[in-house]
């Protein structure tokens, strides 16, 4: 199925005439065609329930329904042809099924008007969208885990302000990744939930005299209910708006994780290989590797975010019900969620095949005294020293260290209580990286143990 | 409290020397001093846990949180001095208590840092904004019923494009308004369950080697758990984000209540009379009631996502754990709130004090043959007529009336006979106003029946 | 031309294994394809440049130069099979020119590289869509000049807060619009002045050893001077943020025009007709004319003010030379531009095409007491009261009048003389619309006198 | 002065009153008091241009004139009493300037409305912020220039994808923002030149029928003119938004430059050392020293794009003239003038302060075969092979380097010539970085000759 939208079709051809100016502004088929499959069932629910209820005569109903079918199958099979001239997919449904059933069709549109209808469409479609993210967000929670459960003992430096601070492990950052995106999960949920709700039978803005019943469409397409007051259903477009919000807090968080990714690739870190698959070469300079797919993950949070501005935008100000200003709201939808999907595709993918670079993480670990702080935990708790005073002391042995040239182990007993005589023997067992992250066993903390824990905690929350 | 931000305190002086700009660029207290009882109420949890723990001695713990509330009480009083040197509220905090109850003040920061600090307290500050949300918007909520109880049988226009499209009543439309905030209400309930996890002992980054407590101080802090990663804990600002996002939506269906209110109040709408409380006036022109509260509503939106985008632009791409670009989260969110609370009030008190125009209401809904649809579905429903027949039939019939001067109503029934000889008396039932609104039936629909149902579903849910 | 971009091709495909998405998410040819001619365009200067200066054969370089047309009139009929394999347009180009012309193709991607013939070509593309804009702003500019001509002396409400406030005139209120896309207009040129820098030569990001000659490229392709540093050439994309920030203000005043065209074609107003061209009907309510295209254009600002955020988002902390996130730049850059000259057009047909209600705009003016300033200014001019006093004074008239239930004028003399009975029967003379009008004359003020002379001064100006 | 504007004087207090709500939410003094010289300034060329003209007596201006100084002393002096009551600057002061001067006072609003009084007193504002940015960028292009020229000859990495490409100069490095801040000064000249028009004179919006001269008060306050179109010039505020533009393009320049900062003080880049003053350290690992201001430096965009949105959505759509909703305009435009004055002082002075570190530099500059495509370039140049044969001559030799595991210049002519038999003594010349370096003298290239020929173009530029 071609995409081409009304603005590309238009392509800012400068000496059009006013007809195809009004066209090109105007209709919506260029983009809206990707709701003909959820048009099409909302429309086969619709004469279901009218044949239900009596208002439309059975015969009539069975004629639709199948030649709904039918439609459907030309869209799947590419061989129907959509016409600008009939401006929007429901007008196009209809005209061809109306070659196809002849006048029944016509009894098709009782009850209900364009309005609800491309409400309902779009709602089918986004709810779509919502699951097919909740699947991608768990395909990555898992990619994650298989990343943390290998690494939970792998040492590397905690960074703040890109400066080494302590040292944590591979797979406590990776749970880092988990429990935002785990976020991001259940913002998804929450989304869904409140969205199911069913805007058929709304009508133009002020509901209908015929004897709907907006229960059974409602359950048909799979909707929790209809929705309770129907200018609000065919005027608001709050649900959209939600999950753009949701898709840019997620983007958001594959931004931060793409940029550790291409940092994490440089020469200077080589924290991490990503795969071939996700990255390009050089043909001339075979150990570049461009990691080329995190960095468009981290571009595509600005158009992700964009679409949520602009659409943010469009609804500020619209008095209800209906404004035609409110037709912007699908183009910047089906982009963010397609870029969202590419996205989180691509990350999954490159979470599955990187290969973490031990050695170089845990001699970054080691470095830069970043042992520091568990040394003057050990004053603290061991000598008893008030924080402040622990503080004091660990610089003066940090200074001792530089100015010998070695790390805070390679000190002596000797030095060390030159500084502070309390110190004994027992403190080499804080010193070393692997020692620094198996001390902190504190809930949440960065111990291999508190690690897996976490990790079997999340696999058996993902199932 | 003064509010004096660093970017305001600089104000851009040109001749400032290093030291001075990078005091402004880097103290925070000028605007983290709206902390000042998160940090407080946080240090005092974080001292009863050590000293329950064993930690620190009982009778530190003691002083440490009998010198909190008196530091608390020198801030309430005004009476505290804060010092830009000492950088932000925390250091502020600590070096008063240190005044205070001497050295054993130095044990607070045990087994904690400044980074799961401020997490804790910005978390606490959100959640109780969040809260507050929750309140104004029921206020807001509960305003709306008594309108739409009071003008549940009122008929309006109900607008598509602005222009008058079907007969709707005034309970019907504040009705559409009480589903749009009641999912505003949803959104805050949602992201204050999902953001109620407490940071403190994540520590630096990697948690910490004291044997704390988490459970502890999430409980006494009224978290609902401990988090359960320290380096997403220290890390994430999601929860701000979420925060701004809902607020932004929120903020966006105020500014479409507060657009429709400014076009309502004109003279050539006159469909609303807004309290003085809420216009302001002319000295010369008394009949000039300008509808300031409104406009000024509709401009927040404006404000509360310019927060959300520069929050999601500062979080865009930013490495693990800690880094300075962060401080900017609090100005963005304080804003916000601030911003969102003066907006619900102005609205809530607006739509307590307005009073609806009931004649220019009726006027404005009986123009313009606002009953044509009435007419096509009646010419389906009681003669069968496929949707599409009726609808031609339908405009014959306007047309005729157009062409005599008159309204739908006032054709003869031979006269409309002229157009479709199956039209019986019967058809005058539907043509009024008042039976058109009558006749919307389905649920949701404008019926005053209806929309006393939502009424009362909706007081019975806010209690 | 087909329009599909990466993201629309993946469609969010959930199957899809590493390979595809890796093609979806890097491929620009998509996209990138309406590059083409100025691809073509700058490789055939580039090509001339090589042979004048003896870096590449003559025969070379017209085989090359030969080719290129060909592959170009090849994309011109449709011909030209674009592969997503060869990733983007400077690949897809070449592999289709080696196939014409030999190895000589080769010997063209000497002394430049993909990263400053992309900075080319894009640049070469916005210049191309500037000058458009200039074109669009100037049609639009006649068109308004036309409307405040016909319209110099018609009276029509001056609003603030949408109340009215004092009359002006049609002409007037179509000027202010003029100055504003005038100014609009000297945006787009000092941008155009600015980015007319050619970055071809700057090679992949450092220059390059080979003799040559980037004066002579920069002339052939219209550039006023190469650019003077090979890392800016190749990173920055500022031209495109400024083309995007100035479309997005001449798009902000484009949504305010547009709405007012929605509120004075509402039936309350009635201001102005729009043309069957640029609105839609319904078939069964004749007087019902939506205003479509004025409620798209208004939406418009929405979106291209959306990419304008997307791509300042991904410029966000990008560090030199070239990163793979600002492939971005050019589906945000396409989409926006599209979009306002699909806008500009719209706007510029309905201006033309629209209908003033003189009538409707008289009557408005004449109520409200909008002369009570004429007044209040007569009373500080004539008599020499304070303008305190004088406006004192004036609400005591309008006070008055309001009592007697008629207007300003029809006060009589003596009436008027017992508020102040320094008044005179000069004061009718300001009274009336017309006279407030024709007395506002200074330098820039609503007198059909000034008005005419800033049209003048305009249709000068524009030539 | 106080900032405290009427958002955070409010904070949020849930109890308020309708009374209360208004004021907060109504009241603009909290913050237009910045605007108080520019009222004063302007109301002085106002009462000159009354009195020169004939519409107030010569008394009645130099009593006015000389009170308008006194109240300018108190504000400076800070002893000035701003009331909320009178809800903004122009009241506060006019209500200060009648105690002093009496009734004579009244005759100062002869002839102007509050309207054309605020967008005086704006553009005033954001002229000087405008000129104030001039200097700030001078300042910043000064402190690159020195670096530019210290360093012409230090080679470094350049980067792609963050990865290693060729060998430029820190002088190159430091150039292309010297280009990129370059643009930005003259797009705040090319806003300056634009927006400079004097809107006084259009009174409340319709112009005068006083007699006003009103290019006398725009010469007085420095504009180059009248504003044209009364209407106009109180409705629009596209000179803040071009201000707001123009401020995120610098903003944009700056992040990127503060995230090179970051990556480039890390432990793993060491590229650069920043001085103490801009950056903080750990009082126990003295090595730690985190690039805070850079940090902060970086997320100020976020800010000051954030404003720009704002403003953009609050103008989305108004219709003209005045709007209270253009209140909004002067907090965000004073934040992100604050913040950029900030974040560009903070830049110059790191600038100013920062070592750059040689051997790092150079170290990093040879590694991962950089010279590969010199060595490419030199078989095209010098040899002729056409230049795709060439890279794949250039893979070959790279990977047999690898193999060997020694850099380029280090295999032997005879090893070269197993590759390709054409090779001679002569390529050693190309293949070290400084010979690199100093090849690329093709305009705009990284040769120090060249980037010396820029520092001095752009230091007679700056004169």
């Amino acid at each position: 199925m071609s995409d081409k939208t009304s603005n590309q079709m238009w392509g800012g051809r400068f000496s059009a005439g006013p007809d195809e100016i009004m066209e090109a502004i105007n209709a919506s088929i260029g983009f809206d065609k990707r709701l003909a499959s959820q048009d099409i069932a909302g429309s086969r629910a619709h004469a279901a329930m009218l044949g239900a209820t009596g208002i439309v005569e059975a015969s009539d109903v069975e004629a639709i329904r199948e030649g709904l079918l039918t439609v459907m199958s030309e869209i799947e099979a590419g061989e129907f042809a959509f016409s600008p001239a009939l401006e929007d997919i429901h007008m196009n449904v209809e005209a061809r099924l109306k070659e196809i059933v002849g006048p029944a069709a016509g009894r098709l549109h009782t009850a209900r008007s364009r309005n609800d209808q491309v409400a309902t469409d779009f709602r089918l479609w986004v709810r779509e969208r919502l699951d097919q993210t909740e699947e991608q967000l768990l395909a990555l929670l898992r990619a994650l885990l298989a990343q943390a459960e290998a690494g939970a003992e792998w040492v590397m430096p905690g960074f703040t302000h890109l400066q080494t601070a302590q040292p944590v492990t591979w797979g406590h950052h990776m749970m880092a990744y988990v429990e935002m995106f785990g976020r991001d999960l259940s913002r998804v949920r929450d989304a869904r939930e409140r969205m199911n709700e069913c805007p058929l039978g709304a009508a133009a803005l002020a509901g209908t005299s015929f004897p709907i019943d907006r229960e059974m469409t409602a359950q048909a397409l799979g909707f929790d209910r209809p929705s309770a007051n129907s200018l609000d259903a065919v005027s608001d477009r709050d649900f959209a708006l939600e999950f753009l919000s949701v898709a840019s807090i997620a983007a958001m968080h594959l931004s931060r994780f793409a940029e550790e990714l291409v940092i994490w690739s440089s020469a200077q870190f080589r924290f991490v290989t990503l795969s071939d698959r996700f990255s390009t070469g050089s043909s001339i300079m075979p150990q570049k590797k461009n990691p080329d797919a995190a960095e468009l993950i981290r571009a595509k949070v600005g158009r992700i975010f964009g679409a949520n501005v602009a659409l943010m935008m469009v609804m500020k100000g619209l008095p209800l019900a209906y404004s035609k200003d409110m037709q912007e709201d699908k183009e910047q939808v089906f982009d963010a969620a397609d870029t969202l999907a590419l996205a989180l595709a691509a990350m999954e993918g490159m979470v599955r095949d990187m290969t973490a670079n031990r050695p170089a993480l845990e001699r970054a670990a080691a470095s830069g005294f970043s042992t520091a702080t568990d040394l003057a935990d050990w004053l603290v708790r061991v000598l008893g020293l008030p924080f402040r005073e622990a503080h004091h002391v660990t610089g003066a042995l940090v200074a001792r260290a530089e100015a010998k040239g070695c790390d805070l182990p390679e000190l002596t007993l000797a030095e060390m209580r030159e500084v502070h005589e309390g110190i004994t023997e027992e403190v080499f067992g804080v010193l070393g990286v692997e020692n620094s992250v198996a001390s902190r066993v504190s809930y949440g903390g960065t111990a291999p143990l508190r690690v897996k824990e976490q990790v079997a905690r999340w696999s058996e929350l993902l199932g």
